[in-house]
Formats: structure tokens, sequence, C-alpha cells
């Protein structure tokens, strides 16, 4: 298999291309060069990936002439935070970026959230690349614009959709990855798979050896597959009026899950997978899923090492609080996103009575 | 005179009104209603101003079926920073502030542009509304969606472009205004006429008095003029990639002028008056500005009680140097805006050799 043409993100002006492929890294420089509207570059990133990549991503930069100013954020989520962003933004100024230099995120999801966010609103808004080092950012997070920060009262609360004017994922860096990092990103591919492409999820049951062995043609179709996914779906609503909402698909309970172990129990796409085999047992129920494709989701999850059980030690009602004050908005009712087949979802309010009887049901 | 008709911002979808009148505030909830996505409003005012107007513009969202939280920010410029704004985010999600609810910035161009800010990113992007109580914020910085905090490092280089719903400018709101505050205020006033608006600077010259006086009719007259000028600028360059800049007529060395007296010595109006009265020397000399217009505007600035001429203590390599690193840029050009006659400007770019000289010549 090859490394196949650039994605594209359709939103008129601000339309963009994904890169997925084995070694794309060396090229990031190349394929900044037509885009950018200056020489200046800050590369955002953290300790431990400036160690394994930022010499790489500098060196690619520099041969097409730019000149890399690089800023370093501790590693963690705590640092998604508004202090944080004020030590990003004083950089920015140290390093002299200016309107038309470029910020690149290099890194995981936190890393391209705070980037994002500091280049939405560093001078009213400067262009941002993305270069995921994750399997989660590279499939899910790089992707659609949503960028934003943490407030102590809240994940996410801060934020602002601001298009990146690239996106390059070479999942080459995916070797370097903690393997429970690589598993949980799995969760987000096996979503696409339930939520939008039966020949992806039919892939991933034929080929979990060869990801399990981190075969690059089969992580490059993997990644190229779920962010032409994301990609279409971003282009037909951008701002989650609508059809993006089916993205949720498995974190109603996944978010809820991480909330009531405070963030420590599980890595995200672990919560995710939870969250995934929870929403076809209640599609089988009230959807017409059938409990054959229901079975085969939970086992390609267990397959590829991730949890599909709640703890038992966590009492229903408090995820359904957890799930009923989402974003710090206090609901009677949630929007719960169930399939009815393999690629083809459907919305559904739950009462929270509703949601505690189907957790007590799972 | 009576208030006339609303003035409309064309920017397509997120086109929006400019009330401008005498007891306008009375009429806030009534306006807001048919604009609101949600029955939830936050009011962000600073103490003075929630002491004189918070009552009366709660009694009139509340009239409407709105239901109202007041969020209060200190009084001060050191307030519009980075830490201000957490205070600001807290203080919405203890509230209960929702995707639907909308944003109020009661207040002076601080608080306008804190809770704009604030608006643009607090959940990736709620509503808000103006209502300016200078009468700087109620002729520029209430109008065209230009938010944004301080940082350390300089002013204003972090914001976002978010355009209110309503601009709702109640000039009997002007009569508490301290003095130099208002005197300040018609300094952008004077600049509009010379730009923009040879009638506007007639009406000035010819009514003085009336202005003095707090008089209702000319002020909503002169509010009026200067709202729907700044209008069908911003309509025609929302993003400052051109014709906006002629705004920034006067305010290239006023600005360095606050910088270089750490914004102690002036007030925004008064840095800008001499920095208006400067620009048009500099036309005089340069764009064929005739020197009868020249006298006539420094005269009208004069008469007003604004000063006109730099003060002796500072010597003009800190200004240049300050005009040069204005919003952190080191340049040694700067882009500066002439007038060959009232109402035609034109755009010239200085070397900082050729701002010296000028300035010696001043």
């Amino acid at each position: 298999m090859q490394s196949p043409a650039a994605i594209r993100v359709e939103l008129g002006t601000r339309s963009y291309e994904i890169r997925v492929g084995a070694g794309n890294l060396s090229a990031l420089g190349r394929w900044l060069e037509p885009l950018a509207r200056g020489p200046r570059v800050a590369l955002l990133t953290d300790p431990a990936v400036d160690a394994l990549y930022g010499e790489a991503a500098r060196a690619s930069l520099a041969s097409s002439g730019f000149s890399v100013a690089t800023v370093i954020v501790p590693e963690g989520e705590e640092h998604k935070s508004l202090a944080g962003l004020a030590r990003v933004y004083e950089r920015l100024a140290e390093v002299g970026v200016e309107r038309t230099s470029t910020l690149i995120a290099l890194g995981g999801g936190v890393i391209g959230d705070l980037s994002g966010f500091a280049a939405a609103t560093y001078l009213r808004g400067i262009d941002f690349v993305q270069v995921p080092t994750t399997l989660l950012a590279q499939v899910d997070s790089a992707i659609g614009g949503k960028t934003g920060v943490n407030l102590r009262v809240g994940k996410n609360l801060v934020g602002a959709v601001h298009q990146p004017r690239l996106v390059v994922a070479d999942v080459d860096l995916l070797r370097s990855l903690p393997r429970r990092e690589l598993v949980g990103g799995m969760a987000e591919v096996v979503k696409y798979g339930v939520i939008l492409s039966p020949s992806l999820f039919a892939y991933l049951e034929e080929n979990r050896d060869l990801l399990d062995a981190l075969d690059r043609d089969a992580l490059t179709y993997v990644v190229r597959e779920c962010a032409a996914l994301k990609a279409k779906v971003v282009a037909e609503d951008e701002h989650e009026s609508g059809l993006r909402a089916i993205l949720n698909f498995g974190h109603t309970l996944g978010h809820a899950l991480e909330a009531a172990t405070e963030y420590r129990s599980y890595v995200h796409g672990e919560a995710v997978a939870i969250g995934l085999a929870f929403a076809v047992g209640v599609s089988v129920r009230r959807h017409g899923f059938p409990p054959t494709l229901a079975n085969r989701v939970i086992r390609l999850l267990e397959s590829l090492g991730l949890p599909t059980c709640l703890p038992a030690e966590i009492r229903p009602e408090a995820l359904v609080r957890a799930m009923a004050t989402d974003k710090k908005k206090d609901q009677d009712r949630v929007k719960f996103i169930g399939v009815e087949d393999l690629g083809r979802t459907r919305f559904e309010v739950l009462s929270l009575g509703e949601l505690e009887e189907a957790l007590r049901a799972a």
C-alpha cells in the first residue's frame, strides 16, 4: 500500500490538507512553504516530544528557509490551562512572533489544543499547523479546528474554532508512543468504523495483528481512513450544529466515567471504549442494532486490549449525575447517540431515569 | 432633532444594529428579545457603572423576561488582563452561562474589550451585546468586534474579532462621565470629521457650545454620525486588511505617546489629540493638506479642551522608538496615515529618520 494523496478538508477559503503517511515529518517544511505568510515559525512542543522529534522538525523547516523558534510547554493536561496559556503568549512575544508567523503544534492533544487556542487569539489570530504525534491526535483532535483550554471548574470550557492551515500526520511517530496510549487511540478508530464505515470496521477485525505490530502500511491505511471520515464530517458541520455530534458516539458515558474517576483510572480511549460498549448495548435494546454486531464490536475492542465493562465500584447514579452536568450544564435529559446498523447513527433524547436504567442493564 | 433609525453594520449573517439615542438604556430588553437565543443573560460591568446604571439595565432586561446575573469586574485597565479574564470565566461558570446565553457589556472600553473576548472564547463563543457608557466606547471601541486583553509585555496582544449582536448607545449615560473622559472622547469624534466627513467637522466647529453643555440632540447627532461612519468602514474591511487602518489616523503618535509616558500622563483621547495635530502637520508638509484647514483642526481640538502640543520633556527619539515597536514588532519603517483634504486620507510609509525629522518640526 502506498501513502495516498492528501485529504482535503473543504471549508471554502479556509480549506486545508491532511497529509498522512510514514516519514512525513521530513516533508513538513516543503509542504508549509507554499502556505506560509512569512518566514518566522514557532514550534510548540513538550520536552519528551522535543527530545524525540524536535530536531527532525526543525531540520525540515530550516531546509525550506524557515527561521524556527522552539517554545516548550511542560507535559501534562494540567498545563492546558489559562496559566499555561499565559506562559505560551509570553514566549510568543519573546521570540518575536508576528501576524505573518506560523505556529506549529508538535505533540498530542494537549499541545494541539493549547497551541491552536494560542494561535486563534495571539495578535487576534495567526496561522497554525498541526503535527500530531499520538494516534488519538492523528485520527481526531488535530483535525477540525476545535481548540481550547480547561478551567478549574471544567474541561474545554474556554476555546475557539480555529482551523489549521495544514495537518501532517507521520505514522512513524507512533512507534515511540506508550502502548497504553496507542491502544487508547484505537478506541476512536473503532468508533469511526461503527458510526461511519463498515469497511474500516471489517479491516480492523481482519488486520488486528498487523496493527499490533505497528505495520506502517496498516497504520497509514487506518489513520488515513479516519482522517478522511473526520474531514468529511467537519466540512459538513464545522460548528457542531448537527452532524458533527455523531463523533461523540461513546463519549457521553466516556466523559462521565473520566470525570467520575477524576481522570485517574483511565486514559481517554479506555473510557471511550467502555462508552462504546455501553452505546452499542443501548442501541441493541432501543434501536434494533443487531446483537451479533454488538458482540463483534465488543470482541474487537477487547482483542485490541481495551476495557468494555463498567467498573463495579462506580455507582450508576454517579455516572448519571456526571452525564447530566457535562460542560457545566445541568440537564434533566441527555442527547444520546446510538446506532441502528454499522454506519447508521441515530439521535435519541434520554431522561436521566432511562439512562440509569440502561446503566444497570449494562 | 429626533433620534433616527438604527444604524446597520452590514456583515452578512453577522450583521447587527447600533441604536443611538437619549434614554435608550430602558429599551435594552425590548431590543434584545428578538435576537437572544435563550433567556439567560450575564451583565458584565464595573462597580461604578453598576451603581449608576446597573439597576436600569437589569429592570429593562427583566421586563422582557430575561433572567439576569451580574458579573462585576474591578475598575481599571489592569483588569483587562489574563488574570481578570480568568475571574470572568469562573464567574460565568458559577452563574450558569450556557451556549444560548447572552453576555452584555455595560461600561467603557475596558469592560467592552474584556467582555467581548470572554464572549468570543467561553464555550467556544457565545452572543454578546455592547452597551457603551463612555463617549470613546460609543463612537469607537464598542463597534466593529475588536476584543482582547493586554499582556504584561504589551497592550491588546491577545484578542479575537467577535462581533456583537447589538450595540445600544444611550447618550444620557454620558452625563455621569468625568469631564476629562468626555473631552478625551471628542478627539475621536474630531478624527472622524477630519478623515471621513467634512460635514461632521463643520458641525463640530459650529456646535461646540451645545456639546459642551451636553445637549442631548447634539450628542445624539454626533455619536450617531461617528457610529455610522465606523459601521461603514467595518463593513468594508472587518479584519483591517486595508481601509480600516485609516481609523488609526492620529494614533501612530498617540499610542507612542501613551507608551512613552507609561499611560500616566494622558487619557487616551488627549494623546490622540496630540497625534491628530501632528498628523495634520505632517500632512501639510508632505500631502498638500491646506494650512488653513490644519489650523482649523488644531483650533477645534483646543476649543474642545484638548492638548495639541508635544510635551517638551519627551525626546523625539523616545517617541520614534515607541512607534517602531508598536505591537512588539520591530520595524525600520512605519505606515503613516495622512490627509490630503478633509475626508481624503492617504497612506505613506515613513522611515524612522523621516519620522524623527517630522517630530522635530512639530
